[in-house]
């Protein structure tokens, strides 16, 4: 990582989210060969969701990517999502880092979620793709997992299946009443997709583009401190997570939430115990 | 929470889960009146998902909650989900030991999420519902988001739609395809309901039911220490959370950050030097 810091930056950030089905890694798939058709250097990098319990994951989606498997200027990492501390995995920032080391033009970032891990999708994007399916919620729905303030573009995606225009309308709609801003905001855009096909996605390339005109250097850079705080404190917390694990072991902390449970204590007692016992 | 202690642990905790438009708030509210009408007080805490970038929070799903409003027996709670170490609030946990202490037989915890929501909801319930709906994405969808194995009951709502059997019969599979376990363990049940005309809803308490006997003592005992542990844990590192904001501000951590992006430093040795200066 010491390496490479200098290295890094160049490449445009695009995160791509959405509910399970709304087809994320066909959109992810259709992006790629749009990047490349403009011959831009892509990146993948598919945050699968990994169960916490097994600890495995179901990588079969990525079969599909297959098609870009062979090209030189197309690079795929596939993570699981691991840790409790939030939906992406921490060592998701750091193989970002090296796509964009490696010279990528753009890098999308798969992850699947509604609501918080949406918010961690933003966090460490320059551009941020919510995935939408017709009847999966209308824009009032949307509003209430919080998409609408996260996505930089809300694809409509599956756009030749019944209540696609009541979707793009709702959302539309949603968007307008969201409108508090100032002169000037970025309000987000609204496109149509099907994925299978293709259609549709160079204009969400376009949005991509827009927002990317729009943020200009400064905005770029905010949301990459922004993002770089996130990753610096995450690690930070990790590594104190891992003492508070680590003092006397995972017994300790098991002892203390026997207690709660039998009411000899309450959790925030034992809480500061344990971070008593670190400092 | 010190004096209230001794006196929770009576309630039976039922996590209620799903994706935005699957019918949760109405599946709830189905359920109180169910368990109601089985002469059980019941306790309602409805964990919204606010956005954390506005703060704002839409309660208007609680409106279809008022219908119980009146009832002595039924406890409501609503709460904003804030914070970034994870979809559930940290004052939950809290609010769901009040409930608890209050005396109330059953206690609904209902939030939104698909995959990292749902496994916290699954340590803080002793029972863990997660609703889909038709059409949203079949078993292996279901699998990927890591569902089958969070759920101790799958509940299929809106059963009335088309898809619905196709739903089930995916879900059942699914559950037979996931299940590794030894003879005895629990396997997820699958209810089908339409919570709008409480059709089902009885044979999701009698799950529910199942379920509790299946756990036993010592099986709600070890869920019960797990979710304070966890809890413990969240609290502990909240406080060291806090600490490291408040080592010279989040100016030292911006700052920091900044010097990521600029490729002056990386990640891991920024993360190391923000530990150094808190302990």
């Amino acid at each position: 990582m010491a390496a490479l810091a200098a290295d890094a930056g160049r490449a445009h950030v695009v995160g791509v989210t959405g509910a399970p089905g709304v087809g994320k890694s066909t959109t992810t798939n259709a992006l790629v060969a749009e990047y490349r058709r403009q011959g831009r250097r892509v990146g993948v990098l598919a945050v699968d969701p990994s169960s916490p319990f097994s600890g495995g994951a179901l990588l079969g989606d990525r079969i599909r990517m297959s098609e870009h498997a062979a090209d030189p200027d197309v690079f795929i990492r596939s993570m699981a999502s691991r840790g409790h501390l939030g939906g992406l995995s921490w060592a998701a920032p750091q193989a970002l880092r090296v796509l964009d080391a490696a010279g990528c033009d753009v890098v999308l970032v798969e992850t699947v979620g509604v609501g918080q891990s949406e918010v961690e999708v933003a966090a460490t994007a320059d551009t941020t793709l919510v995935l939408l399916a017709p009847g999966m919620g209308d824009g009032i729905q949307a509003a209430k997992a919080g998409i609408l303030e996260v996505a930089d573009v809300l694809v409509v995606n599956k756009a030749d299946r019944d209540g696609a225009d009541r979707t793009v309308r709702d959302l539309r709609h949603a968007v307008q009443l969201g409108d508090r801003s100032e002169p000037g905001a970025w309000r987000p855009r609204v496109v149509r997709t099907v994925a299978t096909g293709g259609d549709g996605v160079d204009d969400v390339v376009s949005a991509v583009e827009e927002h990317r005109r729009w943020l200009g250097p400064d905005g770029l850079r905010a949301r990459r401190v922004h993002r770089a705080a996130h990753e610096v404190e995450g690690l930070a917390l990790a590594t104190l997570r891992a003492r508070v694990g680590g003092v006397g072991g995972d017994a300790r902390l098991e002892a203390l939430a026997a207690d709660v449970v039998a009411g000899r204590t309450d959790p925030y007692a034992a809480a500061d115990r344990l971070v008593e016992s670190l400092t």
